[in-house]
């Protein structure tokens, strides 16, 4: 089958076997796929992300030296499932999944990140079957295909903890920004402060939901902190130097969500988080909960899931997808539809 | 009046103006005042101290072209009070305080992190009135100084916020992991771990409540931590590295409580802390109730406050036990004694 193919560091057009599911396993067909900001970072940082994957016992490095095909953020229609698994779904369904394939009872690989299971920029995708969630009649693919970025949104703010008073500051607007701000809305926080350099993510920002957007190259989004409020800082973007900024920048006794997945070494000084008493919490993925959750959400039309799309491509098209992801006016969430 | 006093990055024998006591203020005579690794620290780190100071909006740098008597963990004699102040404690009456002079509604220093106010490594000192709390009768002055430290390690297991079930790590058995054993005692948690590369320093983690002691050069404390439950682990070293170690080691989902106070800029792979979302608190100091309940503490006998005292040193051995300090073998806390 046809599937965008990472290969010697470069994303390439490439034909790869056919998966075949195995018990417990379902075939589907992939129908539209988010490229999620991990993914460039994947696709630049690979060797240090393997080498920092092999110290962390329990996670299952990938090999270089072979075909990886990206792409966590998919929906799907089944297609087959494997030898004595429960046909749960029906053919021709429509589903979304964690992309979680679970190895052994302690070993699961990630969909997307694997040799073994390519991920959704690929025309076919094995999927774990009892994880299969059921898009609800109505909601597109399209839409469907946003459950799991969202996720990552829903989750960062239920680690959060806030409590009542606690004042959001959303640093970076990108899809992970976006679906912070959108799960700060659904919790009924105000004022939900958000910032970014780029005119048409902080356009975005306030239709998710932002109270007040600020632009930092004018202003600073600190400035708008109210005193006596504790501040629940969401670090969105992932890059080295940004986590000293917001060191240097919090209020006393603020709390930082690290939601930016930065993949380089960075530098601290930790004078700052100790005379401010400040707490971090670093977060990643979510819960199945959170996942079925955010699939509701989608469905009962609490996101404006069309503004967040602002491109679609074949597999041909995802290696410039990359590129033009560096670009924030023109884009928040391709999506790779592979049957194209 | 003599004391040991901060100059041109050295510590020295000086005689300083005497301190008078303003409205607000109380006179005091210093009994006994421990060296804090903190002092260490500041009179290795200065220049680096003062820069990050004053990069912390309302913080009070101090100007190290002029001199500075360290010692912020005393206990003291009243001798006399500012003019218009409500004479509490009588003159003769030993008291401890924290080391907080309020310089206006927004704004306090820090005793013995100041141009204007010595610390207790000088003969006398001016302190805020209403902070005096008095030795109860039968807590030695020795025992009574140590009321400060032993609240930076209270307050890091308040800061830690544990819950039922959560096993702490205490990396570092200085004083400030000690006194976090004695803390995590106090709450009833167990078992409670604690590592150390100095056979004494063990020694004293098991005195002060350690359940398992570990020599990390022989295995790794982390072994220890029960699987099921979640691990708070207190850094309590505070050197660039030990960070990113902890963030290696640590297991996922745990809490690193960061009361080892690192001066300088620090690495990190926030890699590990995402993947397996981990969270920090930073802490500095206590609150007035915490220290106040130290106090208690040391008068009902519920710390082995003998044991914690190495050494004592007059004035023209301050110099001399700061570099002594470096053998964890041979000390733990040198009280200065500036009467002697």
């Amino acid at each position: 089958m046809k599937a965008a193919v990472f290969r010697d560091g470069d994303i390439v057009v490439g034909d790869i076997p056919e998966p075949k599911p195995a018990a417990g396993q379902v075939l589907v067909k992939t129908l539209a796929c988010g490229i999620c900001g991990s993914d460039l970072h994947a696709a630049r940082h690979a060797p240090n992300m393997v080498a920092m994957s092999k110290r962390v016992p329990g996670r299952v490095a990938m090999d270089l030296s072979r075909d990886i095909v990206f792409g966590h953020e998919f929906c799907c229609e089944v297609l087959d499932y494997g030898p004595g698994t429960e046909r749960r779904l029906k053919p021709g369904a429509r589903a979304v999944s964690m992309p979680v394939m679970p190895l052994s009872a302690e070993t699961r690989t990630t969909i997307g990140y694997s040799n073994d299971f390519p991920g959704g920029y690929a025309e076919r995708m094995v999927l774990a079957a009892p994880l299969l969630l059921e898009v609800p009649n109505g909601l597109s693919s399209d839409h469907a295909a946003l459950t799991e970025p969202l996720a990552v949104g829903i989750h960062a703010v239920e680690k959060a903890a806030l409590a009542k008073d606690d004042v959001p500051l959303v640093i970076g607007c990108g899809p992970v920004g976006l679906a912070v701000i959108v799960g700060l809305r659904l919790k009924g926080v105000h004022p939900i402060i958000a910032a970014d350099f780029s005119p048409k993510r902080r356009e975005l920002a306030a239709r998710m939901g932002a109270d007040i957007v600020i632009d930092p190259a004018k202003e600073t989004p600190y400035g708008k902190l109210p005193i006596g409020r504790r501040a629940v800082i969401f670090e969105c973007v992932g890059v080295p130097g940004l986590l000293q900024q917001v060191f240097e920048a919090a209020p006393r006794d603020a709390r930082i969500v690290v939601a930016g997945v930065c993949m380089e070494p960075d530098r601290i000084e930790p004078f700052f988080g100790i005379v401010k008493e400040l707490s971090l919490q670093f977060v990643l993925g979510y819960t199945p909960e959170e996942f079925a959750r955010c699939l509701r959400l989608l469905a009962d039309g609490e996101v404006d899931a069309a503004a967040l799309i602002s491109g679609k491509v074949g597999i041909a098209g995802v290696k410039g997808a990359f590129a033009e992801l560096a670009n924030p006016e023109r884009h928040t969430k391709i999506l790779v539809e592979p049957w194209r």
